[in-house]
């Protein structure tokens, strides 16, 4: 695999994971960017394990624009809104972009001008952007459309995914509500701090792929209880209707102790699909090699605002 | 999704289903062509559904060559020896070509100076040229390696797949020996009459998308037998080495009657996957699917022999 010169842009955890393992696997990190006072002017070795010794965290992204960098790994918020800022000036330097943030999975349905303006910029300037990740990017969206590759007269597409949040970092916990009163649960929903930001792009993403133009997208956020009604992480259903009779449906429980973690996908069609991943894909280390393992394949993809479905799973510029 | 012009080349069960579904997705058939004399001469009507009337079948394919198709829809035969003769006047014509022909899936360890003429052909005259399928094409190869994308550090990958053919077509059963003597089925094998043709290919593909240069393809076709010592079917296993430690592993069995139909995928790998289908993808209509949802995508993707990896879920030049 050639190697890439890139420049991490976020170092919280997930971004300092995608980093180590792009250093591992050959890529050259050049730049580094975090606002965090505690990690803005320090080695970005200290947190990335075998990074260059002479490549300084900088909380100023404007400086790292001619850091020579082939792409930008970014990984810094879930909304769309935060992240646009941040990126234009990337795209308008000609850098390429991976990034985690979950809204810019797919764009057009939520935020179809600033995807319009992304896919605009990065096709003018000659570069690929995409966003990636377990989820979205993968579980609920890619794969039951790559599944659905031998199917005719789709009718319903649903998507189980069962986390055991248990294991994973305390942010993420706190992310799903774990431990909470269910009165803060609901607070935290609304205030924006609690559930998986993603679902509704997955399910657009699936549509895009079908050929269905979706009437309506729906999404709930409840509350996972223990006896004691004591929070136990999150329980969120997303439906993308076509017709009645044309559904994309994405469940999802997000819980400590989760019982049976997995990934199912049920393809209604002809023939019927129903794939089960015992354990399901989750880990942040699934997160860092998605990423990574993305690079070469963002690199070599025609320009612009790109989907995790139009990325080939071999560049198509590596002969046989 | 924009239909296209297409000529079948090849009326066989399959090609006949392909031509079909292809029809009713709204592409138009322009020419069809089959050597069967009971068939050259007839409407493509009287075999292929809703086909337009006017539409003849032929044994002479070079008549069909200025047809004004966009591409061929191709299902003759598995080697790509026999493939070859009837592939390289439609490549030279202009046509971008689907093929069911299996070694065409992935020629370019077994048949690389035959892979690297159809590729330079099929560049010079701007066209992309595919061998697809469910196996090979799909579920021992692209599917193991969209599978793979959120792992590192992989070491093994085990395809396990499944297939009862007691409910299919009697080519089908022919094919992997069913009811033979032990003694009749080896002399199919040595004969090449019989056993399923593109393990190789598929190990061969996973091999080429994960950078590992294989030292070692082998493969054993096995009978499998009842208690009367009557063929039941086959067991086929095809193990790739890259080294000790790296292997691929696809282990096919194909058997009247055989026990919980399934493909199981399995990656040992940091995180590690695991995905079964149950009942598995096979049946015709998943072979018809997979060759027609291709169509748009193999027409906009870049020219030259292509594989089923390099074709992305989703063409990207639709936008979302």
């Amino acid at each position: 695999m050639p190697s890439a010169r890139f420049i991490q842009y976020g170092l919280g955890p997930i971004g300092i994971g995608i980093a180590a393992l792009a250093v591992q696997q050959g890529h050259r990190l050049v730049a580094a960017v975090d606002i965090d006072p505690a990690k803005a002017g320090q080695p970005a070795a200290a947190f990335i394990p075998q990074a260059p010794a002479d490549v300084l965290v900088t909380a100023d992204a404007s400086q790292v624009l001619n850091a020579g960098a082939d792409i930008v790994l970014h990984s810094t918020q879930s909304r769309l809104a935060l992240v646009l800022p941040q990126l234009l000036p990337l795209i308008d330097a000609g850098l390429a972009v991976i990034s985690t943030c979950e809204e810019l999975a797919f764009p057009w349905h939520h935020h179809p001008v600033e995807a319009a303006s992304l896919d605009v910029l990065a096709r003018s300037r000659g570069v690929g952007v995409v966003g990636l990740g377990v989820n979205p990017g993968f579980v609920m969206d890619l794969l039951p459309v790559v599944l659905s590759a031998p199917c005719r007269d789709i009718r319903q597409i649903t998507v189980v995914r069962v986390v055991d949040v248990g294991l994973r970092r305390l942010p993420l916990q706190q992310k799903v509500g774990v431990g909470l009163t269910v009165e803060a649960f609901r607070r935290g929903v609304s205030e924006g701090r609690i559930g998986h930001v993603g679902l509704p792009q997955s399910a657009a993403m699936v549509a895009h792929a079908l050929g269905w133009a979706l009437n309506q997208i729906e999404e709930s956020i409840e509350p996972v209880i223990d006896s004691s009604r004591t929070v136990r992480g999150v329980h969120q259903v997303c439906r993308g209707t076509y017709t009645n009779a044309h559904q994309i449906t994405l469940d999802l429980t997000m819980t400590a102790g989760a019982e049976r973690p997995r990934d199912e996908i049920v393809i209604e069609a002809t023939p019927p699909i129903r794939a089960t991943l015992e354990g399901g894909i989750h880990g942040d280390q699934a997160t860092y090699a998605i990423l990574v393992n993305a690079i070469p394949r963002v690199l070599a993809a025609p320009p612009g605002l790109l989907l995790p479905t139009y990325l080939p799973a071999v560049p198509p510029d590596r002969r046989g």
